[in-house]
Protein backbone atom coordinates (compact mmCIF):
# COMPACT_ATOMS: atom_id res chain seq x y z
CA UNK A 1 0.00 0.00 0.00
CA UNK A 2 0.76 3.61 -0.81
CA UNK A 3 -0.13 6.86 1.73
CA UNK A 4 -0.48 10.33 1.01
CA UNK A 5 -0.38 12.63 3.20
CA UNK A 6 -2.16 16.25 3.00
CA UNK A 7 -1.53 19.00 4.94
CA UNK A 8 -4.58 21.89 5.32
CA UNK A 9 -5.35 24.44 7.00
CA UNK A 10 -8.45 25.29 7.47
CA UNK A 11 -10.68 28.15 9.64
CA UNK A 12 -12.61 26.22 12.75
CA UNK A 13 -15.73 27.82 10.78
CA UNK A 14 -14.82 26.28 7.58
CA UNK A 15 -14.34 22.93 9.10
CA UNK A 16 -17.38 21.13 9.02
CA UNK A 17 -17.99 22.64 4.57
CA UNK A 18 -14.37 20.99 4.24
CA UNK A 19 -15.26 17.72 6.04
CA UNK A 20 -18.67 17.37 3.60
CA UNK A 21 -16.46 18.61 0.13
CA UNK A 22 -13.79 15.83 1.56
CA UNK A 23 -15.92 12.76 1.55
CA UNK A 24 -17.56 13.98 -1.77
CA UNK A 25 -14.17 14.27 -3.10
CA UNK A 26 -13.08 11.23 -1.43
CA UNK A 27 -16.16 9.13 -2.94
CA UNK A 28 -15.24 10.64 -6.66
CA UNK A 29 -11.69 9.33 -6.55
CA UNK A 30 -12.17 6.47 -4.76
CA UNK A 31 -15.10 5.76 -7.45
CA UNK A 32 -13.38 6.42 -10.27
CA UNK A 33 -9.76 6.18 -10.06
CA UNK A 34 -7.87 2.94 -10.20
CA UNK A 35 -5.90 2.21 -7.29
CA UNK A 36 -7.85 4.74 -4.76
CA UNK A 37 -8.79 3.26 -1.65
CA UNK A 38 -9.93 6.32 0.29
CA UNK A 39 -9.01 8.46 2.68
CA UNK A 40 -9.16 9.61 6.42
CA UNK A 41 -9.23 13.17 7.99
CA UNK A 42 -7.26 13.81 11.23
CA UNK A 43 -7.72 17.24 12.74
CA UNK A 44 -4.74 18.90 15.14
CA UNK A 45 -5.73 19.23 18.99
CA UNK A 46 -2.62 21.20 19.45
CA UNK A 47 -3.21 23.52 16.65
CA UNK A 48 -6.99 23.71 15.84
CA UNK A 49 -6.68 24.78 12.14
CA UNK A 50 -4.32 21.78 11.26
CA UNK A 51 -5.65 19.18 9.56
CA UNK A 52 -4.40 16.06 7.48
CA UNK A 53 -6.09 14.27 5.20
CA UNK A 54 -4.71 10.82 4.73
CA UNK A 55 -5.19 9.09 1.19
CA UNK A 56 -4.44 5.34 0.80
CA UNK A 57 -3.34 3.81 -2.77
CA UNK A 58 -2.94 0.68 -3.67
CA UNK A 59 0.56 1.41 -5.52
CA UNK A 60 2.83 4.47 -5.96
CA UNK A 61 2.04 4.24 -9.22
CA UNK A 62 -1.55 4.65 -9.27
CA UNK A 63 -1.56 8.22 -7.12
CA UNK A 64 1.24 8.84 -9.63
CA UNK A 65 -1.23 8.83 -12.53
CA UNK A 66 -3.82 10.56 -10.81
CA UNK A 67 -1.22 13.33 -9.65
CA UNK A 68 0.66 14.01 -12.55
CA UNK A 69 -2.74 15.85 -13.83
CA UNK A 70 -1.39 18.59 -11.42
CA UNK A 71 -4.15 20.10 -9.24
CA UNK A 72 -6.29 17.41 -10.00
CA UNK A 73 -9.74 18.65 -11.01
CA UNK A 74 -11.57 16.30 -8.26
CA UNK A 75 -9.74 17.53 -5.42
CA UNK A 76 -10.51 21.74 -6.20
CA UNK A 77 -13.16 22.52 -4.01
CA UNK A 78 -11.17 21.44 -1.05
CA UNK A 79 -8.81 24.25 -1.98
CA UNK A 80 -11.82 27.02 -1.79
CA UNK A 81 -12.45 25.34 1.67
CA UNK A 82 -8.46 25.44 2.99
CA UNK A 83 -5.01 26.60 2.04
CA UNK A 84 -2.69 23.06 1.28
CA UNK A 85 0.38 23.63 3.58
CA UNK A 86 2.04 20.45 2.00
CA UNK A 87 2.33 16.73 0.32
CA UNK A 88 4.40 13.85 1.29
CA UNK A 89 3.93 10.21 0.16
CA UNK A 90 4.66 7.16 2.12
CA UNK A 91 5.31 3.33 1.69
CA UNK A 92 3.06 1.78 3.87
CA UNK A 93 5.53 -0.27 5.62
CA UNK A 94 2.92 -2.53 7.51
CA UNK A 95 -0.22 -1.83 9.44
CA UNK A 96 -0.96 -3.51 12.89
CA UNK A 97 -3.88 -1.14 13.96
CA UNK A 98 -7.34 -3.29 14.82
CA UNK B 1 -10.92 7.52 17.85
CA UNK B 2 -7.53 9.37 18.65
CA UNK B 3 -4.23 9.35 16.38
CA UNK B 4 -0.81 10.23 17.51
CA UNK B 5 1.92 10.55 15.18
CA UNK B 6 5.62 9.74 15.92
CA UNK B 7 8.22 11.17 13.40
CA UNK B 8 11.62 9.72 13.32
CA UNK B 9 14.86 9.20 11.89
CA UNK B 10 15.96 5.79 11.39
CA UNK B 11 19.15 5.13 9.26
CA UNK B 12 18.68 2.72 6.30
CA UNK B 13 20.72 -0.05 7.77
CA UNK B 14 18.90 -0.14 10.74
CA UNK B 15 14.99 0.17 9.17
CA UNK B 16 14.67 -3.99 9.76
CA UNK B 17 15.34 -3.85 13.09
CA UNK B 18 13.50 -0.54 14.09
CA UNK B 19 10.84 -2.27 12.34
CA UNK B 20 11.07 -5.55 14.70
CA UNK B 21 11.35 -3.66 17.70
CA UNK B 22 7.96 -1.44 16.88
CA UNK B 23 6.21 -4.28 15.87
CA UNK B 24 7.26 -5.91 19.37
CA UNK B 25 6.54 -2.44 21.00
CA UNK B 26 3.11 -2.30 19.70
CA UNK B 27 2.11 -5.74 20.45
CA UNK B 28 3.01 -4.90 23.81
CA UNK B 29 1.58 -1.93 24.32
CA UNK B 30 -1.79 -2.97 22.74
CA UNK B 31 -1.95 -6.04 25.12
CA UNK B 32 -0.95 -4.23 28.04
CA UNK B 33 -2.50 -0.55 27.73
CA UNK B 34 -6.23 -0.01 27.79
CA UNK B 35 -7.45 1.91 25.03
CA UNK B 36 -4.41 1.56 22.53
CA UNK B 37 -5.59 0.30 19.31
CA UNK B 38 -2.25 -0.96 17.88
CA UNK B 39 -0.19 1.66 15.01
CA UNK B 40 0.92 1.78 11.25
CA UNK B 41 4.39 2.32 9.99
CA UNK B 42 5.06 4.64 7.07
CA UNK B 43 8.50 5.15 5.17
CA UNK B 44 8.82 8.50 3.27
CA UNK B 45 9.67 7.91 -0.07
CA UNK B 46 10.68 11.09 -0.55
CA UNK B 47 13.11 11.11 2.36
CA UNK B 48 14.15 7.71 3.21
CA UNK B 49 15.39 7.79 6.61
CA UNK B 50 12.05 10.15 7.73
CA UNK B 51 9.38 7.47 9.32
CA UNK B 52 6.45 8.18 10.40
CA UNK B 53 4.35 5.70 13.50
CA UNK B 54 0.65 6.68 13.73
CA UNK B 55 -0.90 5.02 16.96
CA UNK B 56 -4.55 4.33 16.79
CA UNK B 57 -6.12 5.22 20.69
CA UNK B 58 -9.86 4.63 21.89
CA UNK B 59 -9.60 8.21 23.07
CA UNK B 60 -7.29 11.33 24.13
CA UNK B 61 -7.54 10.55 27.80
CA UNK B 62 -6.48 6.72 27.28
CA UNK B 63 -3.32 8.20 25.68
CA UNK B 64 -2.30 10.99 28.13
CA UNK B 65 -2.40 8.18 31.08
CA UNK B 66 0.10 6.08 29.02
CA UNK B 67 1.83 9.10 28.02
CA UNK B 68 1.92 10.97 31.18
CA UNK B 69 4.45 8.41 32.25
CA UNK B 70 6.49 10.20 30.12
CA UNK B 71 8.95 8.66 28.03
CA UNK B 72 6.82 5.18 29.24
CA UNK B 73 9.20 2.48 29.52
CA UNK B 74 7.12 0.12 26.57
CA UNK B 75 8.67 2.58 23.80
CA UNK B 76 12.52 2.70 24.80
CA UNK B 77 13.46 -0.14 22.33
CA UNK B 78 12.92 2.43 19.69
CA UNK B 79 14.63 5.23 21.02
CA UNK B 80 17.93 2.84 20.71
CA UNK B 81 17.52 2.45 16.83
CA UNK B 82 16.18 5.88 15.62
CA UNK B 83 15.64 9.23 17.00
CA UNK B 84 12.81 10.70 18.09
CA UNK B 85 11.56 13.88 15.98
CA UNK B 86 8.37 14.99 17.28
CA UNK B 87 4.99 13.86 18.27
CA UNK B 88 1.55 15.36 17.53
CA UNK B 89 -1.89 14.37 18.91
CA UNK B 90 -4.85 14.48 16.47
CA UNK B 91 -8.45 13.80 16.66
CA UNK B 92 -9.39 11.12 13.33
CA UNK B 93 -12.28 12.90 12.45
CA UNK B 94 -13.26 10.42 10.04
CA UNK B 95 -11.89 7.26 8.26
CA UNK B 96 -13.57 6.49 4.69
CA UNK B 97 -10.36 4.77 3.70
CA UNK B 98 -11.23 0.66 2.63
Amino acid sequence: MFRVIYEWRVAAEKMADFQHAWQAVTDTIHETVPGALGSALFRSTQTPDKVLTIAKWRTQKDWEVFWGQSDPAPMRPLHQLGERIGVETFDEVEDRTR
